[in-house]
Formats: structure tokens, sequence, C-alpha cells
């Protein structure tokens, strides 16, 4: 089996598109396909200032990467990777080193903001105390504020996140199979609060399959997390992973089919979501649509929850 | 294990509500099930003359014992089962026979049709001569056209088929898995042709799982066959049934969930479809979006194809 543009020997067969690829070959190929869904959406200016979520795992590893090498074109660029420390026992410490590692690598500014240090609290004393939320949907809610509070203080205009393919085929059927159809309005490659309250996010990684995220973290020597969260929600994300992965298997290519196929829906389905109002948090000022945010209200507590 | 209505040794456990039911309640529930989804849908009116597709399988023979018994109540309404004998050598015959003999033991008047007499060829000739499309591609378009005129010279206003939970919402994602998402607002419980061209089309096991379906068969001493078509295609929807039955075994609920999930983005889906404007087909007659109809296309002759 020959590399489909070097004639080398090739390593990996692209499935989907029946191509093989030759080491070299495929790390050039991610690159560029990352940079093509980049100018596609319009995701990323020539003079952006960037914060990278970055957690230690293989995608957002990758992402760094990639974002640095392709920063290195335009000078007026600027990247501050943003590693969220949430207060996991015995997961998050390897997590944050890897994080850091890597940042100090690559010569990539980072930021370490701790659950504890904005919220008061670690994720493990939420979970402990609040039983109302599975672990991940507290995570979910307060990291993104974290992410949202460090971005800003960075003087970062855009957040890229490392969500892969995988991830948001996942997400598109998962709204449906809990009957939120409606909200795969919402998973987007970009998206842009237009009032400008919420700093605008991207994701660069949309159109790469996870496992050929994991292929190009593991040639080009990062080193990541792998062992996972002891919070990992096990239930329906699963079930729906490994199915897809089985009708992907059969049938190369579906995971792309589904992207597209939710992308032609998106702009009818948007038109008839309810336009939200925002208004500002009582507590901590930041903008919701009732008169608490999620964060305030997960934090259950009187004390200024830390806006910006 | 006891009947949650007559306290009975149950027999089944209907998981996705977690209610054991003896075999008289679970008869009794799942008429009234199809009752209220005729009801809920608005799908029949007391004076309808109904065109009941029956195929001779478990799904058309439990819509037709379901209908005659609710017909008796409404003595200005009446059922005519129209069967499809699309010309599949040695599987057809037994099931137009099943079919036969389900309606005269139901006193229902029955209609015979075939792909011969009504297009000049039978499906296996249709197979044989031509490779573009997959056996089904023909199938599903000329039998559709085959109710729909038995349907209009049995003097009846609307169709209905045996359509259950499992094949709408195997239908919903397979629109999606094809890149077809703006087609799952066509997938609903009735169909309806503003202009009238077409006969009404209603769904009334559409909320019916295939396996109480299947029970319902089994429990009323319906006689149906079990043997699959020789062309049923094994690909996609295989797949997408597997998957969704292990999805539902674990979350049980699932497929209602979906069923619902799609019900609230068809308006919003539909509005966003181009209206189509409707012309008679050149060839037969028969209303089209071009100008010379499916059907007549698939058949590919010059001489008249059936109309109406």
């Amino acid at each position: 089996m020959r590399c489909r543009f070097c004639r080398k020997e090739a390593f990996y067969r692209r499935s989907y598109e029946g191509v093989p690829l030759c080491k070299t070959c495929f790390l050039e190929d991610v690159e560029k396909r990352i940079r093509k869904t980049i100018s596609r959406f319009d995701m990323l200016r020539f003079d952006d200032h960037i914060a990278v979520a970055v957690s230690g795992g293989k995608d957002s590893l990758t992402l760094l990467r990639v974002l640095r090498k392709t920063e290195k074109r335009f000078p007026k660029a600027t990247l501050t990777a943003v590693t969220v420390d949430e207060g996991i026992r015995g997961y998050r410490a390897e997590a944050v080193k890897l994080a850091r590692e890597s940042c100090k690598e690559l010569g990539v500014d980072h930021v370490v903001v701790s659950f504890r240090e904005l919220f008061g609290k670690t994720l493990d004393q939420i979970v402990r105390s609040k039983k109302e939320l599975s672990p991940c949907s507290y995570c979910g809610v307060l990291r993104r504020r974290a992410i949202h509070v460090a971005a800003k203080e960075a003087k970062a205009n855009k957040i890229a996140t490392a969500h892969n393919l995988d991830d948001e085929v996942q997400t598109i059927l998962l709204n449906i199979f809990h009957g939120d159809a409606k909200r795969i309005a919402r998973v987007e490659p970009v998206l842009v609060d237009p009032a400008g309250r919420f700093l605008q996010r991207v994701k660069p990684l949309c159109e790469i399959p996870e496992k050929e995220v994991a292929l190009y973290a593991h040639l080009s020597g990062v080193r990541f997390q792998t062992c996972p969260c002891p919070y990992l929600e096990t239930a329906l994300r699963n079930d729906v992973r490994e199915m897809l992965n089985r009708v992907e298997e059969r049938h190369p290519g579906t995971k792309f089919t589904i992207f597209r196929s939710i992308e032609r829906l998106r702009d009818s389905l948007k038109a008839s979501l309810a336009r939200v109002e925002l208004r500002n948090c009582l507590r901590c000022g930041e903008p919701t649509t009732g008169s608490v945010c999620e964060v305030c209200k997960m934090l259950d507590k009187t004390i200024e929850c830390p806006g910006t």
C-alpha cells in the first residue's frame, strides 16, 4: 500500500476516502484540513488573540500544536493556552502538568485557573455536596465560565475548543435522543453572541474524526493524558459513540454525512428558535436568560460569583 | 409479576414504562393506544372510506384487525384492504393468500392489484432489466402508485399504512445518515396534499413499537408472513435498526423520545422546505414535480402508464 501523495510506504488508509497515506503526508493533510475548516467557517482572523482551551488530552494538545504552527505565519496573532483545574483528585494534576509541558515546548503562554480559586470549591467538593445533577453537568457549566473568565483576563477575543467530528456528531444525535432536537441548531463550528457579551467560540477540529486526531497526536509525539476522567458519564453518550463507530465502520463517511446533513438544517432550525433576550445575572453580572445565571444557581451561594 | 391493570399473572413487561401486563390487558391497551394516535393526529373521520395497505405481514394484518374493530363502532365508515402483488417469485403468493384469508375472516373487502397488470411487468422483470437503482427503490415508488390507484378505484378517500414506531424512527435517522435531514419533515403520521391530488395517508401504528405489534399479532392469532422479502436491503437500515434496539434496551423509551423530538422540529423544517409546485405527468397524467413522474421514468416506456 503506497501513499496516495508521495508513493512512499503508507501506514494508514483513510477509509471514508479510500486513500492510503504515509506518516508525513498524513500529518500534513490533517493540518491542511484543519486550516480549511478554519477558513470555510471563517473562524480566525490574522490579528486574533485566541484563548485555546487545553485540558491536556489528545484533542486539545493537537489543536494547540496546529494553531501554534499556523500562528507563526501571522505575526499579529497571539495564542494563550487556558487550562482549567476543576479539582478532581488523582486525575487533573497530571493533565495540568502535560498541558504545561506542551505549552513550554511550543512557546505558548499558559494560564491555569482553578474552580477552587474562581468558585471557592473544587469539583470534588461540589459533587460531594450536591446530588441533583451529574458531575458532568456541573463541570460543563462551570468550566465554560472558567475558560471565559480566563480568556477575558488574558485579553483574548476568541476561544478555540478542541471538539472533533465525533464529539459534534455524538452531540447532535444525543440531542435528538434526549428529545432536545432543536438544540442541534446550536451544535455549530462557530458560536457567536451577536450582542458581543460572550467571546466568540470556534472549533477548528470539528471536521477531523477522533481517530485521526488521536493518530496525529501520537505521530507528532504529543504526550497527552490517556486515563479517563473518574466522573466520565458512561451512559447514553458511550452507546451513541459505539453505535456511530459501528455504522462508520460498515459505511465509511457516515459521520461526515451526518455533520453536513445537520449543517443544511441549521439555518431553518435557528430561525424557529425563540430569540433569547439576555440580561445580567443579579449575583455575578454575567449574561444570562433568567435573573440568576446557571453558575450562581449551581454554586448556590449569595456571595458574588466571578464575572468579569 | 402481576398485571398493572387487572392483577392477573403478567406475561410482558413494557420496559419503557415499567408496566407489567397480562395478555388481555396488553391487547386492549395496544388497541386503545392506536385509537389514541388516530385521535391525536386527527387521522380518521366517522364516515371515511379507508383503503388499508395490507402486505400480509404482521404490521398490516394487525392494523387491519384493529381498524376493523374500530370501524364497527362507526356505521358510516368503510374499509377496503388493498394488497399489491409486486410479482416476486416464491415470496408474494403466500402473503397474498394470508391477506385474503384475514380479510375473509374479518369480513373486509379485498382488492389485489399487481405490478404486471398495472405496469406491464413484475418486479422480478424490472429488477432483471434495470440495474441503476436497488429493488427496494423501484418497489417503493411503484407500490405507492399501485396502492393509490387501487384506493381511488375502490372510491376510498384515505389510505392507511402500517408503519410502526420503529419504522418511523429508523427512517428519521436514515434520512440524517444519508444527508437528507430535511426529509425528516416528511416522515409524519399524516401526509396531506393540500391541493387534494393525492389521497391523504395516515399511519395509525406510528406510536406502537415493532415488538408490540409483533406481540399483538401473535397473541391475537393473526397468521402473517414471516419470511423476509428476498430483495430486502440489508445495508444501512438494518444497522440502524440494530443500533436503535440496543440503545432502546439500555435506555428504554429512546424510540419514543426520538419520535417526539422530531415532532417538535417538523413545523420549522417544513417552513423551510421549498414549496413544491405539482403539475401533471406528460405521460400518465398523475401529479409530479417534473414533467414526467417517477413511475413513468422507472418504467421507461412511452405507452401510457396507469393514472386514475
